[in-house]
């Protein structure tokens, strides 16, 4: 009879970590009460103009097989969103659709990285990065982001220390999950250059692109590649229209790589389904109201949350640019997975610990403040009790 | 400036082959009056009662992250289907549900499969097989099943000779796409024993388990095998329910593989849509009246499909017991593609080249019967026309 099937499976699957996000949620998710702020999502479900399109497709017979690309009408209206949002000309022949964030970045991971080949990224980062890379055998090397006065930076010269001949590609995620650090526009220039000369890709995640607070959007790659650059700019629907549990993203990469795309659509997921990329098309074509919305949301639990840590000396953070979490530290508290599961226990409230965030995530916590000022004030209450 | 692109990913990746069925599905898609039956799917939308529990939860705002393994009731809705259906107790803690077939199937090769492990496979069979294989550098070994006057058969003492030291998984389709072949349940009954002896996997594809003429389903592995067999039987709701356009199915697996599925799913697309798996959970439980009617459909359209090619004496071809596909030959044919692109030229009739299919594939066609009786009797004058 079969005995230790774990000992049976390949090593790099096998020791694969769980999330340390997903711990503390399995930990905590069932107590009554409880303030959640430790997922990267709001509290709004999806608005309704984009159900109801995702309906009416599904209704009007749209559950076949469909364009492994994505359906023609969501690759125009994603290559017209990012020409009006970033003033630059984006060909839909160089939009893929994939199965959320997610599947964007493991399959151009897929394309870029084998066994032993390296892929440099800014950390802390959402972690999922590594153990993508991880899955092809791929080597991480993490370069951190430093803390100080002013929040979150990269020192951009350690970024190119870190590559070397065996340097496939460099992941860079701006406006930051957890940090909320934003890359500066002449740093994204020197990195294009740099990549440029080295031959080494780049994979942005501009997930959070449209999350910022004292610009109308944070500056993007596609602002200063060319098309054929070696740039693969990843980006999803789920934060700015609310539709984490859609399962939708998209990449643009050079329309070269079009085949390419295709065919790992093809043998990872089989493509999105039709009737819910015609959701997506009525965010990409109606959505700008709604993202107003959701930025001012985070804009006041920015406040809310700033104010609140204001008032607590031990509390140590910077307001972030961007995206929709506080990535904060509290002094005397080194292990923030520790604290996590004490605030969950003493205050109720589901926070991330740093930890699960890689090299720099230590000792800080990340805080998602897309939530009703109600609950996010009630929140700050119970964390302020036990921070104090 | 960056030049050839394609030069500069993963050479496994570049090498991928488009799909030979997409290939002539590009071709003449498009045709005027075309008669498509070149796809793994028939011409019936989903039915309302999967539907409308999508949409209702979907209005319920289920539109959040959600449980990696699946959710609690659609776990729970599958384990009793296949106790139902198959007369076995299947713990749902065995179960876990991927974006498709596909990505359950690839997430197991990830798992079982690294570079230069070996993948045996009876063959002809779905390509996307070998593709999933090649992205994690594993090498296929197909083994050709062989076609006589009963129909499509396999060697099983040929399929264990092609093991080595370097095989780490069989996996096996049955019944088959495109051949219809069913395993017999003593070959099963080998096979198991034949892999637990030598610790080898076996991927098991029961897809069209349902889809069978003469007994109400394909023996299953599921019937004969322990919970902690290294065998993972993979399924999916595109075919009995008509939903391929959906993306969901699952595997059944050892339970002390939950946390490396959980991670395997978190890392390479993050889940099936909450409220899609609503939808999912009523064709569990509501769906055998749909699923006697589309066998029925089927069950006609295999008459009509071997009605027709008994009077063309050049066609060689045997009712399949299971599946809803015809496999077929032609006599002074030897080229299936160039044989499929004529058939779409001179009869605007839509059928897959054999040659897509992997080693034994040429010199047939496989043609889909799941199809209304009007347009697939239109379809057969008009193949009649060009193959008499």
């Amino acid at each position: 009879m079969p005995t230790d099937l774990i000992s049976a499976i390949q090593p790099n699957i096998a020791a694969l970590p769980e999330s340390g996000i997903v711990e503390i949620v399995n930990y905590a998710r069932e107590r009554k009460g409880l303030i959640p702020l430790w997922i990267g999502e709001g509290d709004l479900p999806t608005p309704s103009f984009i159900s109801d399109a995702a309906v009416s497709a599904l209704r009007d017979g749209q559950t076949f097989y469909t364009y492994q690309r994505g359906i023609p009408p969501l690759r125009d209206a994603i290559g017209a969103y990012l020409g009006r949002t970033y003033g630059v000309k984006v060909d839909p022949e160089r939009v893929f659709v994939t199965v959320g964030g997610m599947q964007a970045i493991k399959q151009t991971i897929q394309m870029l990285i084998g066994p032993g080949d390296e892929l440099v990224v800014p950390s802390p980062v959402w972690p999922n990065i590594f153990n993508a890379a991880q899955i092809m055998r791929g080597v991480v090397k993490p370069v951190t982001l430093t803390f100080g006065n002013d929040g979150w930076s990269l020192d951009i010269e350690k970024l190119f220390a870190a590559c070397t001949d065996r340097t496939k590609a460099i992941f860079v995620n701006t406006p930051g999950n957890p940090t909320g650090w934003m890359m500066p526009r002449e740093d994204m220039i020197a990195l294009r250059d740099f990549a440029r000369e080295r031959g080494i890709w780049l994979i942005v995640d501009e997930v959070y692109g449209r999350l910022t607070y004292d610009i109308d959007h944070a500056p993007s790659f596609l602002e200063i590649i060319e098309p054929d650059d070696r740039v693969v700019v990843v980006n999803t629907f789920s934060k700015n229209w609310a539709m984490t549990g859609w399962r939708i993203g998209w990449v643009v990469a050079p329309k070269e790589l079009g085949q390419v795309y295709e065919n790992l659509i093809q043998y990872n997921t089989s493509g999105v389904p039709t009737f819910l990329q015609f959701g997506a098309v009525a965010a990409m074509n109606e959505g700008e109201s709604f993202i107003a919305e959701m930025r001012e949301r985070c804009r006041v639990g920015r406040e809310i949350v700033s104010d609140a840590f204001d008032r607590l000396p031990r509390v140590r953070f910077a307001r972030p640019p961007g995206t929709f979490y506080m990535f904060f530290k509290v002094d005397g508290q080194p292990d923030s997975r520790a604290l996590a599961f004490k605030l969950a226990d003493q205050a109720n409230v589901g926070l991330a610990p740093g930890s699960a965030f890689g090299e720099g995530g230590e000792p800080f916590l990340r805080l998602c403040f897309c939530l009703s000022t109600d609950k996010l004030s009630e929140a700050m209450d119970r964390l302020s009790g036990v921070l104090r």
